[in-house]
């Protein structure tokens, strides 16, 4: 019902660090494609296969070494249920290779919509006599717009099945400013919005000293960062936007308490990439390579 | 690239509404469900199954007096891939009818993120030679919480292919309040918002008036509705909240204009259960005589 378990495994591994798993075809080595397309053809089921092996084998390079993977939804429904299918494939395995899984899908809706979604991505369906656990995972990404009654029943989900979620608070994009940045009194909309946020957790208090209910903050803010860090001590932040998207180790340092604890730093590109940029190391030594660069930048910096 | 298609079926129909297609087991008749599960079992595979005969069921109900469907993503992503599989199959049917159909996704992401949605949801995606339509929906329903460089690529796919959005302005919840309604130097974030959507429809305009980035704005708020109307008469409104609900033919009067256009107002329940309240006229005349009661109660407080 907290990040107790995430928070755990980035102990054991001493690695804040979550791979996020977008992956577009482009990404994927060509012996990979030809494989899947092989057995299904050049059809959405052939790239969705394509999309399925390119996952495990980048979770087979770095399963030891990174607490968490980061399936981003849209690059899944990309390619219809097909992707969706995958998506949920992908989830499984990440979990029977002992990784915590954040489903990056930013739903929101109100109330009894969102009672569907988080049965769906976190908790169970029932089919008559039968139980099921659609997607199955560990964390979903939130978007809060619609407010409290919109969260509530991702919180009772999360209590019953010991799950989390991650709130959109301050998004890495140029743009966020437009809405998110605005002052009301003082206070800015991605502030007001990590103060409900710090309300709503405490429903789901966690023994590590962060609540269940977590924000996503970019990287490409720090002093946005350190704010937040400074204010809400129990807040456990996703922090998007290192590599490719700029961010680096220096400036994810405040999103980590004086403890290095407290946040979770995302990269998607620069890990599902690595191969292209270091062939000669091949597939799953490139993608270990850089993992272990973004671990040590990291830790070097908040220590 | 506007929502000219939908007003025209509008026009041609006489009728401001859409078909909320947002299914849960417990709204179907048994004698569906039986079928279904005889078939998969009490499986998700089971359950999805009686999903699409019940949404096709209804279609085939109203198809020749309702213009359009909005099934809501939550209530199939709560039957995992399976869900998501028949959300597809039902908007090909509902597109093989003649209907158009908007896709309550609400989704919201940076930049290259909501390409991949928009392709998945609205355009197309290529898998080498081949090129796919996932779901196909004409419309989709989107957060703009991330700002301008999130909706972008919405509106490029959006001039491609003919399709436009819905971006959440003042929802039908309670708790909408919350963030919505906090004033900013004397206006609310929902009327920014909704300002914010006036200037990114200039991009796609239509030529009955309104642009083809519409707004979603509840039923439960007529005061907010017809503010919107009067400050923003390009936007095209989708508006939840009749119904079941609570709101009514006069509570939604205001969200149309002086020629009673400018919007479409959605049901779900009181139409997918309406069997379950009229047992006596049989499946599709109960929920033909409620979508013609819904049509008339709003036409009449229009005109």
């Amino acid at each position: 019902m907290s990040f107790d378990r995430l928070i755990s495994l980035i102990r054991s591994k001493e690695n804040p660090t979550v791979m996020g798993l977008d992956p577009k075809l482009e990404y994927i080595p060509a012996e990979m494609k030809e494989t899947a397309y092989a057995a299904y053809g050049h059809t959405l089921e052939g790239a969705a296969e394509a999309l399925l092996r390119f996952n495990q084998a980048l979770i087979d390079a770095v399963r030891d070494i990174i607490p968490a993977v980061k399936p981003q939804a849209a690059f899944y429904e990309a390619f219809g249920w097909q992707g969706l299918r995958v998506l949920a494939a992908t989830i499984a395995y990440a979990k029977s290779k002992g990784m915590y899984v954040i489903a990056d899908a930013k739903r929101g809706d109100i109330g009894s919509t969102v009672e569907a979604y988080a049965d769906g991505w976190l908790g169970v369906t029932e089919v008559e006599s039968e139980t099921y656990s659609p997607f199955g995972a560990d964390a979903l990404t939130v978007n809060a717009y619609l407010g409290s009654d919109s969260i509530e029943p991702l919180i009772r989900v999360c209590r019953t099945f010991d799950k989390a979620v991650f709130v959109l608070a301050k998004t890495s994009n140029p743009s966020s400013a437009e809405l998110q940045d605005i002052q009301i009194n003082g206070k800015s909309v991605y502030e007001t919005m990590a103060a409900m946020c710090a309300r709503w957790g405490e429903a789901l208090p966690g023994q590590y000293g962060f609540d269940g209910v977590g924000v996503v903050i970019g990287a490409t803010y720090p002093s946005q960062l350190r704010e937040l860090r400074q204010k809400f001590p129990r807040l456990f932040f996703l922090v998007p936007g290192f590599g490719a998207q700029g961010g680096g180790g220096a400036d994810v340092a405040d999103a980590f308490d004086a403890n290095g604890a407290g946040a979770i730093v995302n990269a998607s590109r620069s890990l599902m990439c690595a191969w292209q940029k270091a062939p000669e190391l091949g597939f799953a030594e490139a993608v270990r390579a850089e993992a272990l660069r973004m671990k040590n930048d990291i830790i070097a910096n908040i220590k």
